[in-house]
C-alpha cells in the first residue's frame, strides 16, 4: 500500500508517523512544498525575537532523521499542483521537473496561507509574513541589517508575538488592527490587560484602524492608514490571518466549503481514498456547532494521527474530535489564554449564557510571590454548562486554562468545578483554587443565590439605579461612580435603614474592588428584601472594560461621601 | 436557628461562611479549641523555613474580621468536651469554666491530631508537632536559639517540608522513615528522585528504620534508632501521620469507623442533627472505594460548604464528592505530585492495571529552559480508565497532574487524553502536551499497539528473555545491560536478521534511555513476528527504580558490543 502525503508539518507529518507505526510495509511519501518538515512553527517569533539563538534548533526533524527512525520517503520541494482522483494520482513540481505519484491512499495537509488583503504596496520587499523558516531568516536578517522601526499588521496571536519580538530586539514597534483591540478573539476586559503590557513593552498599538497601502521608499516603506497616518518602517510583518491553501484540491473536486476541505468524523474527504487534515479543514466547533476551519497544531496533530488510524485500521478508529479551541501567547511578563467559545460567537450562534469574572490570587496570597489571575468564565443559561474560559495573568493561566478546557471536553456543568480535587500546596495553588472559586460564584449564579451586573451595563445603572459601593472609606476615596453610597461591606448590617432610604425604592447596584465583598453585601441585601446585584468582577474589571470611560466616572472626590 | 460548629480551620470555617451567605438570620457559633481559627496551617513549614517571615501572614481571619464581614460568633479556647444528643447540648471548657451550648444543628470538624508512637521520650521538650500556628512558633524559637541538628521523624509530606525548611534555616537534618523511601505514596521511581533532591539540600536519608526511644540530655537529646544509631538533636520534629480527634464524640455516641465518624453523602452521621466534615470523617475513595479519612484542606472546604447547604436548603444540595486525594509538594528546585491511586491501593484493592511512564520535557524542547517532566499513570487494565497518575519535575508538575485530577473527575479513560485541547505555545507546552503523548501511550497499551515489560521484572527478563538495547553506540557505551544487544533504533530493519539469530527463540525484550526508541522497535519487532515489548519509562525509570541494584547491572562496559 502506498500513502501520500502532501504536507509535510504538523497533522501530515504526525499522520505519516503514526502509520509507519502501524504499518511496516506501507510505502509512505510525504510531499512538501518547502525546504523543511517538521520545523517547528510556532517557534519562529522566538528565533525572531533572540531567545532562540541557533535557527537548527527550529528543524526537529530533517528527511534523513525520518527516513532512519521511520522509514519515510519524504521529499521537500514538491509542490502538488495536481490531482487526478479517477486514477489515483498526483501532480508534483520537483526540483528537476513535474512527476506524477500514484497512490492508494491520499491525505491533504495543506495548511494554509497568509491572508493578502488587498492593500497597494503589499508586494514590497520590506513585506514579510511569519510562517516558515525562511520567513524568520528573513526577518531576523531585516533586523541585523539595521533596520530600527517596524510596522505589524494584524494584532492576532501571530502578529503580538512578532511585536514583542521585534520590540525585543530594540526596535520600534507599531501594531495596527482592525479590531476594537489587540487579540480580538479575547474579550475586551481581559484585552486591556495585554494592551497595557504591549504598552510597556514599548509597542505602539493602533486599533479600530487599517492599513490603506505601503509607499516604497529607498531608506524605508511608509504605511499610509486609513486615517491618512503614514508609519515609516524598515521592516513590515504581515499577520492578518489566514486561509487554507486548497486551490488544486477544490479544482480537482474535492468537496470545500470557502476554501476549507469537508471531511467527515474520520477526515474523509468527498472523494474515496482522500483525506485531509489541519488548517486547510473545516471544524465543526465544540461548543456552537459552527463550521471553520482552526488553524491550531494540537487538533491538526490529533486528526493526522486518526487518519492513519482510519486508513490502516478502518472500522477501528474514534472519531476526530471537535476542537474546543484552546490558545495561548506570552507577552512580557504576561500570559493570556483562552479556551472554548467567546462572547462573540456566543451571540453569534444564539446562545443564551451567563459570564462570570474573578480576580483571585494563583497561589496562596500569604506565601512570597501572588499575583492575581484575571479569570473570566461563559455559563450556559439554562444549566450552568461550561462554554468558554478566559485568563490573563502573570503565573498560572496556562494550569487554569488547561483544567477549564479538559473539563468543557468532559462536559462539565460549572457547579462541578468545585468538585474538582486540584493540587494544593501553598506555592502552587489555593485551598480552594480559583478553578474551584470560579465553580462556586457560578453555581450562585446559574442558582439565583448570586446575582450579577456587569460594567457595560453601567449607564444604565447610573441612570436607573442605586450604586452601593461597600468597599473601605479609604478606597472609596480614591475614586467613586457618580451618587455612590458608601458603606463598608463590615457595617452594612447595621446600616440597611440608611441605605432602604438612599435607594428610595430603586434597585441597588453593588460594587466593590474585585467582587468578593459586594457578593457578601449581596446576600445581606437580597435576604433583607431588595432587589439587588453585584458588579462581575468589581471595578477591576469595570476599569479594564471600560478603559477611558472608567476612568471619567470613577472620578476622585477627594472626601468620603459618608464621613 | 442556631448552628454550633465545632472547630474553625478548613471545613468548618467553609461550613460556617457559607451557612452566613445562605441565612442572615441564623445563629452561627464557632467553637475552636485552640488560639486560632482559620489560619493557614499548610504555610506553616514555610514560615519555620523563613520564606514567609511575618507570623501574622499565616492568621488568614480572626475572630473579629469574621464577625465583622459574616456575623460570626467565633470563640477560641473553647474546647468541646461532651455532647448530649438528646438534648442537643454540647459542653464546653472555656477560660471563664465549663459551659453549655445548645444547637439546633451542630458540625463536628474537629480535625486530627498528630500521632504519636509509642516511643520512649516522646515527651522531650525538644519534640514538637508542626500542626497548629504555636507549633511553628515554637519551632522558630528553636531554631533562632540556636539549634544546629534536628531529627525528623517521618516523611511524609509534612515530614519532608518541615526537613526542607529546617535544612534551609542552617540545620543539619535527619529524616526517618519506617517505610522504604520518602513520601511513601508516591510510587518508588519517582520518590528516588525526591531522594536525590533532598540530599542535594543537604538532607540525609534514613529509610526502612524506626525511632526506638529518644534520650533527653543536657545539651541535646538522642534519638535511638531501632538498629542502635545515636542521632543527637537540639529539635526533633514528629510527623509520623495523624489520628481523627473524635474521642469526645464517639463516646456521645456519634458511629465511627477505627476512630472516624461515618458520614453519607450529605456529611450527617448517625445522630439527628449532627454533621461531620474534614480529616475526622470517614472518606470514600472515587477510585477504589475504600473506606478511609482523608487529611487533605480541599476535601474539607467542599464538604463544609455542601453541609451548610444540606443544613439551609435541604434536599437542595449536592452529595460531597469522593475525594480524589490530589497533592503536591515543593522539594528544593522539583515539585512532586499525585492524584487518584498508587500501585499500593491498586494492589490492596484487587483492581487489575497497567502502568506507563514517560519523561518528556515540560515545554517545547528548542525552547530556553526546557526540563524534563517524569510521568506516571495507571489505567485500569479492562477499559483503560484512568486511576492514578503522579509526576516529578522542575516545572509544569502542577499543571499536568491538575489536568488528569480534572480527567479522573470527569471518569475519563486514557485514549481521551489524547484528544484534550492544552493550550500550546514554546513557553508553555508541547502541541503533543505530555499528557497528550501519556494518552497516546495508554491508548497504544490498552489496544496492544504498546507491549510494555517493567523495571521490577528485569531479574526475569535477564534469565529468560533477550534484550535489545535501541540506544546509539556511544550511549550503549556508556552502561547496559549484560549480554544486551545494541542495534540503534535507525538501523532495526535492516538487523532483523541478526536479531533473530542473536535471540534465538527468546522473548525479545526492548530498551532504550526513555522508551521513545524502544516503543518505534518494538513495532518494527512486533510486525516482525517477534514476541517483543519495551522498557517502560527506559533506562531513566530503571534506574530510578532500581537504585544500587540498576548500577550494578548497567555497568560500564567500556566497549560497545556490536563494533
Amino acid at each position: 500500500m502506498r500513502i501520500v502525503i502532501v504536507g509535510g508539518v504538523a497533522g501530515g507529518m504526525s499522520c505519516a508517523a503514526r502509520a509507519r507505526r502501524l504499518d511496516e510495509t506501507a510505502e509512505i511519501i510525504v510531499l512538501e512544498r518547502g525546504e523543511h518538515v517538521s520545523y517547528a512553527n510556532c517557534g519562529l517569533p522566538y528565533f525572531v525575537g533572540g531567545e532562540i539563538s541557533d535557527p537548527a534548533k527550529l528543524l526537529v526533524q530533517t528527511p534523513q532523521s525520518l527516513h532512519a527512525a521511520l522509514n519515510l520517503d519524504v521529499r521537500t520541494r514538491h509542490d502538488v499542483t495536481g490531482l487526478d482522483p479517477e486514477q489515483r494520482v498526483v501532480t508534483v513540481d520537483t526540483p528537476d521537473g513535474t512527476m506524477r505519484i500514484g497512490y492508494d491512499a491520499l491525505v491533504l495537509s495543506p495548511g494554509a496561507q497568509a491572508a493578502r488583503p488587498p492593500i497597494p504596496g503589499l508586494d514590497s520587499p520590506r513585506v514579510r509574513t511569519l510562517r516558515t523558516v525562511d520567513d524568520a531568516l528573513a526577518l531576523r536578517e531585516q533586523v541585523e541589517a539595521g533596520a530600527r522601526r517596524a510596522v505589524v499588521l494584524g494584532a492576532g496571536f501571530i502578529g503580538i508575538e512578532a511585536a514583542e519580538a521585534l520590540a525585543r530586539q530594540g526596535l520600534d514597534v507599531s501594531v495596527v488592527e482592525l479590531a476594537e483591540h489587540v487579540l480580538p478573539p479575547l474579550e475586551p476586559e481581559l484585552a486591556a490587560l495585554v494592551s497595557d503590557e504591549l504598552r510597556l513593552l514599548g509597542i505602539e498599538l493602533r486599533t479600530s484602524i487599517g492599513a490603506a497601502g505601503i509607499q516604497q521608499g529607498a531608506e524605508h516603506d511608509l504605511v499610509a492608514l486609513s486615517d491618512g497616518t503614514l508609519l515609516p518602517a524598515e521592516l513590515i510583518v504581515l499577520s492578518v490571518g489566514v486561509r487554507p491553501d486548497t486551490a488544486v484540491f477544490e479544482a480537482a473536486g474535492v468537496a470545500c466549503e470557502r476554501g476549507a476541505i469537508v471531511v467527515d468524523e474520520h477526515g474523509r474527504t468527498s472523494i474515496p481514498g482522500v483525506w485531509a487534515v489541519g488548517d486547510a479543514t473545516v471544524s465543526v466547533d465544540a461548543v456552537t456547532g459552527v463550521r471553520r476551519p482552526v488553524a491550531l497544531a494540537g487538533p491538526a496533530n490529533r486528526a493526522g494521527r486518526l487518519v492513519a488510524d482510519d486508513i490502516l485500521r478502518p472500522g477501528a478508529s474514534r472519531p476526530i474530535p471537535h476542537p474546543v479551541g484552546t490558545a495561548i501567547v506570552r507577552i512580557g511578563s504576561l500570559t493570556a489564554a483562552l479556551t472554548g467559545v467567546n462572547r462573540s460567537a456566543l451571540d453569534a450562534a444564539g446562545i443564551g449564557y451567563r459570564t462570570i469574572h474573578l480576580h483571585p490570587n494563583q497561589h496562596a496570597g500569604y506565601f512570597p510571590g501572588a499575583t492575581q489571575l484575571h479569570l473570566i468564565l461563559h455559563l450556559r443559561e439554562t444549566d450552568g454548562l461550561l462554554l468558554g474560559a478566559q485568563a490573563v495573568g502573570a503565573e498560572g493561566v496556562d494550569k487554569r486554562i488547561d483544567v477549564l478546557a479538559t473539563a468543557i471536553r468532559a462536559g462539565m456543568v460549572v457547579d462541578e468545578l468545585i468538585d474538582l480535587d486540584l493540587a494544593y500546596s501553598p506555592p502552587y495553588g489555593q485551598a480552594k483554587d480559583p478553578v474551584n472559586l470560579a465553580g462556586m460564584i457560578g453555581e450562585n449564579v446559574r442558582t439565583g443565590t448570586l446575582a450579577l451586573w456587569y460594567a457595560q451595563d453601567v449607564d444604565h445603572v447610573l441612570a436607573d439605579a442605586f450604586v452601593l459601593d461597600t468597599r473601605s472609606r479609604a478606597e472609596f476615596a480614591t475614586g467613586h461612580l457618580p451618587g455612590a453610597l458608601n458603606v463598608p461591606h463590615t457595617e452594612l448590617r447595621d446600616r440597611l435603614d440608611e441605605v432602604r432610604t438612599a435607594a428610595a425604592g430603586r434597585p441597588v447596584r453593588v460594587m466593590c474592588a474585585s467582587g468578593v465583598r459586594s457578593a457578601i453585601a449581596h446576600r445581606v441585601l437580597a435576604q433583607a428584601g431588595f432587589d439587588s446585584a453585584s458588579l462581575s468582577g468589581g471595578i477591576l474589571t469595570l476599569r479594564a472594560a471600560l478603559g477611558d470611560r472608567a476612568a471619567e466616572l470613577l472620578r476622585f472626590e477627594g472626601a468620603m461621601q459618608d464621613a
